[in-house]
């Protein structure tokens, strides 16, 4: 059976270069991004601009957008070029090019603002751990908060992607992606970290699914999160609807405590 | 007791006009808008141009934002020019000017593509009345699902509205405002029309409430529909949080039948 061909928006950045190391071998995989990845074909092109990216979407099966300024603090003028024009731009080329599935970046930060008081996430902060472990109502993908300019453009994404889906029949996977860091053996740092970790092997395989999953998923948002004992985010989901079974937990302890606790649940600043 | 500062932008326009016509006397209200409104000063601006606008929100309290391409068939570039950034700017001068509520023109459609299968939206459009009286879930506000460039711009200001409240106060009421005919006497001319009219006085009503509301409501979003008989979305928020109580009810019959049967909700074509 031939490959899949997949196109990585952001082949080069931090998810972006997990996904290459993980399924570059799996997939006909190219990049299309501001600078090359190694061992990668990769078309040099900034995402607000539609007609320098287009040549790129060619022949893809599926694309993953991963490209965008991934700053929580980046501002509005940068948000609106990269992160608006950009996804639209994205979807539009795929639409154009007749590509089945667009699989999405989105954030945790979407539902950013919730209080922290709606979870147990003080509580973990604190370390009143066997108050986190009574079932609770985990945070669900239905409204969003966001905590940012970054988060109301990764909202839009979502929203953009489900017009395209129902509109042009382009499947679109939105993936709320928890914390990633930077090197995979690195040991969570903040507490509320422990929540919302994902690691390097359970996110190359969320995507993996994401970009495997029959075309007649069509449109989902799912969380994209390891399988962390003090979750507060549904990751059933994403276990119902692609088969998502993360390897990872990130366990109760963590190394060092950086920050004050939190009134909110993930506040870019 | 001095009359509350409300800024109006498209006050020249359909919804525009209502307000105007309806509460002009009662507020202090002054438009910001293309084109001058009879009655009114008019600070004569474009939207998207953010220091051409600010003057205009100099020591207003309420700024009710209906100003946008209102076409539910806008192009992209429109929507992005109009919607989106005109819509940043209106928060970001309304911040910066210390105003206290932004009352936001959204829309029906960004639930539009609901499948009309999951309500009795397909029955209201047969005529098999007596099914759709039976208790059936309304459409709620939770999550959207834009059927078109138009909603998704709208459903982006729900979006940072969100962040404007958490972040900054900023206290904000979106409409998600059905169908309002250009005369108020004009009879609902579609079957799915029974459901979503908002007849004059009651779109004049609920952005009064709007207006009025203490500001300890922070941010919500409510449906904008008269009390009709065969309506499938919630009014119930707008009723316990804004105290709107709809005078109107379109009944269940009507002029003319012009559509064919509706797959979704409400799509623009």
């Amino acid at each position: 059976m031939d490959k899949t061909n997949v196109l990585v928006t952001g082949l080069s950045g931090g998810v972006g270069s997990i996904v290459g190391k993980f399924l570059g071998s799996k997939y006909k995989m190219s990049g299309l991004d501001l600078s090359p990845s190694q061992g990668f074909k990769t078309h040099i092109a900034d995402l607000s601009n539609l007609d320098a990216i287009r040549p790129a979407f060619t022949n893809q099966d599926v694309v993953v957008h991963l490209g965008a300024d991934p700053r929580g603090e980046a501002p509005w003028d940068s948000v609106l070029k990269n992160n608006i024009v950009g996804t639209y731009n994205v979807l539009e080329a795929s639409r154009e090019a007749g590509v089945k599935r667009v699989v999405f970046a989105s954030t945790n930060h979407v539902v950013g603002y919730i209080p922290a008081t709606q979870t147990p996430y003080r509580e973990i902060f604190e370390g009143e751990l066997d108050k986190v472990r009574r079932p609770f109502p985990l945070i669900s993908s239905n409204a969003v908060r966001p905590c940012c300019y970054y988060a109301v453009g990764k909202s839009f994404g979502e929203s953009i992607g489900s017009l395209y889906n129902d509109k042009y029949g382009l499947s679109f996977i939105g993936i709320r992606i928890g914390g990633v860091l930077q090197e995979p053996d690195w040991q969570v740092r903040q507490k509320g970290g422990l929540s919302m970790w994902l690691s390097h092997r359970d996110a190359a395989q969320i995507i993996e699914r994401s970009i495997d999953a029959p075309y007649s998923v069509g449109f989902t948002i799912v969380y994209g999160m390891s399988g962390n004992s003090l979750r507060v985010h549904e990751i059933e989901t994403a276990e119902k609807i692609l088969g998502y079974k993360p390897e990872d937990d990130a366990g109760d302890t963590f190394s060092c405590d950086i920050h004050n606790q939190p009134e909110y649940l993930n506040i870019a600043h």
